[in-house]
């Protein structure tokens, strides 16, 4: 399947011209939209909500994955390979976290360039076309050379910050939950707040932490916003307490 | 065909990840998305909004219903056969209305359980996976136990409050448009509202009833917005006057 | 393919009661969603909207497009072929700058009825079943007869104003973009903006027009909302200055 990962939003026509190419040149494949409200010109961030989802999707998933404030500069287009999973995207850090925790992972420029290739909108032309001929089977090679990337230990590390803020005010954390056990507390915007197993464990109104559906650290209120009750924005940070 | 109805709304990456699950299950069954902003933690308007919306469907469809507070606790889950369609969901009330209404109704307690349960998505880990198995013309007593319930005569009842606002602020409510006639004045937020066929029948910036493409009483302003004209909230009741 | 191109919003039951009815009637036919936000109550703004984003999709494909303020009013409903495409919706002008742009071009009034027709959902009820069917291969005119249109000449010509605000706060306008030099400028709520060929050759902060993806002049700010910093709304006019 390919995988959509983008910071475009769900209103205007650009996750829809994204589509119809991918519905002309890999038709057999079903196209799922994991997410459009990636952080917005954040890499850095998004890079750690992306790899906290890639495990959701089975072995041969090809992600076209736009977070990409430099779209029309010189950066670099990619494709990554990391356990049997594809990634397509921009070359500004997007890949790095789930590459770095990866088992088995390799970098390519992307050389292939389309008739049309438009200034501001490399998820259409570009990474949509190549994320079509990857989920139809062709190896990278045929689009992409090699490149060699050195990792920092670091990059894969986990980051002690707001990455993502949901619809109801649950803020995801960087944070890997297996990492904190049930007795810790996190310290953000200034209060400590306990492990929760899940909402319904805690009174209406309260904030707590607790282990997130793809494993992350999440700070949440049981029936209530935890951004608007404790104030939380993206890329605050947090810490054990 | 897979009918969601859930309060996820399109942020975030929750509809992604049901559909990663029902796209590798059931990969040949289209997706339907139905509704992603059910009125959130509340299992009885929503079954008043999804009641209202099944005979959209065609027989055999399976609808995979999450308006769930109380994710995680020890509320069941059920799989409905009603009038045959399915539906997959929390044993909150959710399918209470439409399977009084139905002809012929069965519930089922779902005893199958994924090899990973989150706490907070069984959206994800138990609903998708039941779903796409009916799809796939597995009986419901593959995964559940026959449920016997016993059914107030009230639960199908047409329900006098506003259930659901939409992006244009045209309020539906729960009572079946048939019930009442032309010449009945509805009485909501202190006003008295007339009947009209449809929105090009009345002047600009005017509120009125109607009965609605799915056969309910809608309350809705020519060119405008209901909601922000009258002050109008989900769970407003009203009344014939 | 089917694509759709509505002003209904991406919230309620609308866009996938539509996608029900193509399900059922156009199974192997991929439907694409271009955009739900457009203009809402306003055709001539949807309708350069509209033409500046056909020539993103293959020959054939047939665009399901309803910005339809007049539904349920005596307004015709309409089949357009335009250089291969086709085109179903109401005849409010929606169709009619695409029309007038392409090499060739015949309009067609739907006398096909379904069995039961809402007063307020023509989408789902008469142009989703009619786009489905003109996607299998039935011919328009076994659903419509042949309708003789006069084009101004104008009807084709540019719009020199704001037709569409995107999530970003980036402002389409209805001039093609070939139809300016790098040299000119822009003046658009009592600002002359400069030329630049993309976001990232600006400083962060500073507005600009440039030719956009699918060829409009649109007036941006990198990293900012340019309908924020230079409060800009749909329907303003700008000129070359």
């Amino acid at each position: 399947m390919i995988v959509l990962f983008t910071d475009f939003g769900w209103r205007g026509p650009y996750v829809g011209q994204m589509k119809a190419v991918l519905a002309e040149a890999a038709p057999e494949q079903p196209v799922i939209d994991l997410l459009h409200d990636a952080p917005v010109f954040d890499p850095l961030l998004a890079a750690h909500l992306l790899a906290a989802h890639v495990d959701c999707f089975p072995a041969g998933s090809v992600f076209c994955a736009v977070v990409d404030p430099g779209v029309g500069s010189e950066r670099e287009a990619l494709v990554v390979r990391a356990d049997s999973r594809y990634f397509v995207g921009p070359d500004n850090g997007l890949f790095d976290v789930l590459a770095a925790r990866a088992a088995e992972a390799a970098y390519f420029r992307i050389h292939w360039r389309p008739e049309h290739l438009s200034n501001s909108f490399h998820g259409r032309d570009l990474f949509a076309p190549v994320a079509a001929r990857l989920a139809r089977g062709e190896a990278p090679e045929a689009l992409a050379l090699p490149l060699w990337r050195h990792f920092e230990s670091s990059m894969g590390a986990d980051l002690a910050k707001i990455i993502y803020i949901d619809e109801f005010g649950n803020a995801m954390t960087g944070l890997r939950a297996r990492t904190l056990s049930c007795s810790d507390r996190v310290r953000v915007a200034g209060q400590r707040l306990a492990y929760a197993r899940t909402f319904a464990e805690v009174s209406p109104g309260q904030p707590f932490w607790y282990p997130n559906s793809v494993g992350l650290v999440e700070i949440a209120v049981n029936r209530g916003s935890a951004a608007d009750l404790l104030g939380l924005a993206l890329g605050d940070a947090l810490s054990r307490a």
